[in-house]
């Protein structure tokens, strides 16, 4: 583990961030196969739910859908996700609900709240780069620990927690992006002991939940919190509907301690007021209408059948030449090049065969592994998986050869 | 003028924001009659425009109005914006156009990106007050200056320059939110001669200049800046389409400079990603039809109705117990009880009567004038504004006697 020094780590996540943006140019290029995009397949929106959900609202006609609301989120909303996080185990009320402008917002209003210059708080390496850059605003020290395919390295944390003054810990348990590691049950229960031992905040960061595409749910941080002692007040989850229904319409939420919810509540009226009304009526009737229930399991089965044609053209195509976990949900693949050979060299050459892909030295603070990459299976099909991957292959040959 | 400390400002300035949400409530209580607000008029809300722009975007099926989109907004949408900001006399090309989440978050950004602590800004006295929550968050500095029918003062502006190293000024030019005032021309020349002089931003807030009930609109502090020597780059304007089309959208915009365009559209990034793709494809579609052009007309009309019903109301019933200036647009009367009667006070009084507003001294970070109070004409009707004025004079006598 080591230590980040905040204004270098400021730069180098905008840094990051940009060369990040400049390879999403990539997934609109003919003849380009993008496997460097975070973005849900376009292809599995529920357009006929959501327009049915629209329809409604306006039919309803309503001029609240126009007007000003509240800071907190509609009513009906919130009641709505507290029913949804309710199945995933999280028992809150809707008045510890607050509706964000996508979980973008939510990271920032975390940041902002909790987080004051000076104040330690530990990341995973590799990361989710956008909560790195939200979290570099608060100037806060960032101290990363390493996270595989079982999630953050929990004898690292212990450590950490007991030498360093931390004020939160940052994790995405489920399917995280880039690492597609989960947490597991062993160690959430172990992350949650050591929070309440040594008070610290967990930000529990969970977009991908919902796309298990195998083997059993495990229970949320936030969840096994309310079962501990000393740790009831300790997590703040954070989620959103653009991987199960649309990023467009921004719609992201969070549950928050009645100890923390003001504080929350009033600085994200400082930062937008509230989230557009339109959105959260669309997502509102979307839910009462019970179709995600419906949803989930076709796209469950669809990301797994793409995860599964990715995997099998990497293994077909680049054999021993390239390593990585079959994730157990969510959109990406986290590989690792044998040989130590520089991802970001390979991408050049990637580029001209006609594939992309994220160098996953982009997700590091500091100590970047430069072997490593993140693929995305979200919207490619069993056809361009395998032209992918053939083309990988190439790119890696022409690069070490 | 006075210098704030940061944190009892922030303090003050979050009490006075929890203080106006409670009296939001009473927009909604049945008998009694609201000019608490700020909210737009929703009779006056082009709900077919509106239905229109959506059926239009949804008859074109595309899955992009529910995917992730660009930080910096739709290019159709800018391309709009741009437009607009044309007919307003801003002279700046799409490039210069960042799309926000309303304008709340144009003031929340203009803080991240140009205020650090001990960086001074200039407020007016009174001034808006989300804009104040959103600086208290980067803890600078604030200095306030009078500010009345003629906008700001401008020989304390002049001399707070010249003695205090001062990083940028915020105004409302246009009929600014609570002190109805309008910028005079020359001021607005003399305060961007200033500006210039002495290297300090201007942070122009324009949410109401559409909303000009009467006389000639005046040019822009970032149009002037365009043809002064030196002030070029030193303006950043903000607008939104909240108070002449719908605020539930949330959508508002800033016209940047291009030596800060990118430094802001990556904070925006890390804040949200990008603003609700559906509201700006409705925006730009109903910007694309024309309609605006047709409802701004019908907007001044009833406003200023409205703005007239509310003037002789007053007059009528409380006579030389309170005075005000009339407004050249927007949605607010600054009013003034003479004696110096305690707002505050009288409204404990005005709330058993049926009516309410919002004490004037809520406006202030430092030096409230405590006689002070903010009256919204914009969801009153003839008759509700001849009983507002009734039960006013009521509360007042009850207060006094």
């Amino acid at each position: 583990m080591s230590e980040t020094d905040t204004l270098l780590a400021r730069r180098a996540v905008g840094a990051q961030s940009s060369a990040v943006r400049e390879l999403l140019k990539y997934s609109r290029t003919p003849g380009i196969i993008s496997l460097a995009g975070g973005i849900p397949a376009p292809d599995l929106f529920d357009i006929q739910g959501l327009e049915a959900a629209l329809g409604e609202e306006l039919r309803a006609r309503t001029r609240d859908t126009f007007q000003y609301g509240m800071t907190e989120g509609e009513a009906g909303l919130r009641d709505q996700i507290a029913t949804l996080a309710g199945k995933r185990g999280l028992h809150a009320g809707a008045h510890n609900v607050l509706v964000t402008t996508g979980s973008q917002q939510a990271l920032d209003l975390v940041a902002r709240v909790f987080l004051n210059p000076e104040d330690t708080i530990v990341v995973e390496r590799p990361a989710y780069l956008a909560a790195l850059q939200a979290f570099a605003f608060s100037e806060a020290r960032m101290l990363s620990v390493p996270s595989g395919a079982d999630g953050i390295d929990l004898d690292r944390v212990e450590a950490l927690f007991a030498s360093e003054r931390v004020k939160a810990i940052y994790v995405v348990p489920n399917f995280a992006n880039p690492s597609g590691g989960t947490l597991t049950l062993d160690r959430r229960r172990r992350l949650v002991e050591l929070a309440a031992r040594h008070r610290v905040l967990i930000f529990e960061d969970d977009p991908y939940g919902d796309l298990r595409l195998r083997g059993r749910a495990l229970p949320s941080l936030f969840e096994i919190a309310g079962q501990t002692p000393g740790a009831r007040d300790l997590v703040v989850y954070m989620s959103t509907f653009s991987k199960i229904l649309s990023p467009g319409l921004r719609m992201g939420w969070m549950v928050i301690p009645d100890a923390y919810y003001s504080n929350v509540a009033i600085a994200k009226q400082a930062i937008d007021l509230h989230s557009c009304t339109l959105s959260q009526r669309i997502v509102e009737r979307y839910l009462a209408s019970g179709r995600l229930g419906e949803r989930l399991p076709i796209l469950r089965d669809a990301y797994a059948v793409r995860c599964e044609a990715l995997c099998s053209s990497l293994e077909r195509h680049l054999g021993d030449a390239i390593e990585f976990n079959r994730p157990d949900g969510g959109m990406f693949l986290w590989a690792r090049f044998r040989d130590d050979v520089d991802a970001s060299a390979v991408l050049a050459r990637a580029i001209e065969a006609g594939v992309v892909f994220v160098p996953g030295s982009a997700f590091f603070v500091d100590e970047p592994q430069r072997n490593t990459l993140r693929l995305s299976y979200s919207t490619i099909t069993p056809e361009t998986a395998d032209e992918a991957g053939r083309r990988l292959a190439i790119a890696l040959e022409e690069s070490v050869g």
